[in-house]
């Protein structure tokens, strides 16, 4: 399979976590989206959407948007499973995970940092306030149902890792990214630890990444 | 069971939709948005987020996040499906599904249109033009895919109903809405016109709700 991505991309990130925790072997296409790789002719044919990630299968079917991949993984590759058996545990974990794919990510993607910039023509600390923002409201989300449904384990669903868990790292590393104030979210927190003591999650970390700045 | 809602909400659309195909009757608890219903403590209980839709099934499991829910009734209410049988048509209908759901709808709901005015001090036509730009973005995205892919039929994924219909019957409902010019989006669109041929889907319409305004 081929994954093009991009250090920095969250969705990717959520992508490559799922890949790893799979025993899922891609090789990486880099595309370096501050160089606008991803308008290329040749990913235009990719991916149309001129975004990453994108997934291409060993039998050429090209797979888009984040959370559809990595159920199709799931279905496709069930060990370890990233979904709940019962139908509540899956709606549960599929609400926390689309509480950061549907409400928090889309709003601080570069798409929308550069329509602040140049057409509503925000500055860079009004720009980081509306980052931050929609992050700690996302993160005030997630925690307040961690802290209050039962379910919650040593991960966001119980003891065994989920989707969810995937979502919720990616969101906690994008808030540490724009310097949001993480203190107040400590279940969402613990959750983050708790994930990147995983190889698996470790590794696919946005900084880890061989396009990734070397130094922070 | 209760469905949390209110007329002009898209995600409750999809919800309803949902619901109706698969002939689920539901109690419909209103909630006034522009006059602060989601804020009440009772809601609150509901719905921490203090956000629209949530559903209350009769066993007291609440559910949350459109996409999550209408899952959740496919899998226990298995008929009609409302997702393809196999992996690959799964993910084609969740990718279409969150184009709308995971780039368009988070740009445009009440909460970022008052950040844009009462933050952001943006006036009320370049707030339209935020609006009518990230639809339509979705909207070629979802055009491209529509036109391109040979999976496309008579609905979004072939002939059968699915859940990637519901949400381009949305996304072309709320481009209506905002005045979006949608002439360039022929297939998007010949989908909204054939879905809005189903009574289960015409009598989700927002204007068709009890609480929705009389007169257009």
């Amino acid at each position: 399979m081929k994954l093009y991505c991009y250090w920095r991309s969250q969705a990717a990130f959520r992508v490559r976590m799922a890949l790893n925790l799979k025993g899922i072997e891609v090789e990486n296409v880099i595309l370096d989206l501050m160089k606008g790789d991803q308008f290329t002719d040749e990913y235009r044919k990719v991916n149309p959407q001129m975004v990453v990630p994108a997934l291409v299968t060993d039998d050429g079917l090209t797979l888009y948007q984040s959370l559809a991949i990595i159920e199709y993984l799931d279905e496709t590759h069930p060990n370890p499973p990233l979904l709940p058996a019962d139908a509540r545990g899956r709606a549960r974990v599929r609400s926390l995970a689309q509480i950061v794919a549907c409400e928090a990510h889309p709003l601080i993607v570069p798409r929308i940092r550069n329509y602040l910039e140049h057409e509503l023509k925000q500055d860079e600390p009004t720009r980081m306030k509306w980052i931050q923002h929609w992050l700690t409201v996302a993160l005030a989300a997630l925690e307040g149902r961690l802290t209050r449904e039962p379910e919650t384990g040593r991960y966001a669903h119980g003891d065994k890792l989920t989707l969810a868990d995937l979502c919720i790292t990616q969101q906690v590393v994008s808030a540490k990214i724009f310097n949001c104030d993480i203190k107040p979210y400590p279940a969402a927190v613990r959750i983050f630890d708790e994930c990147m003591k995983l190889d698996a999650i470790a590794r696919a970390h946005p900084l880890k990444q061989p396009d990734a700045p070397k130094h922070h």
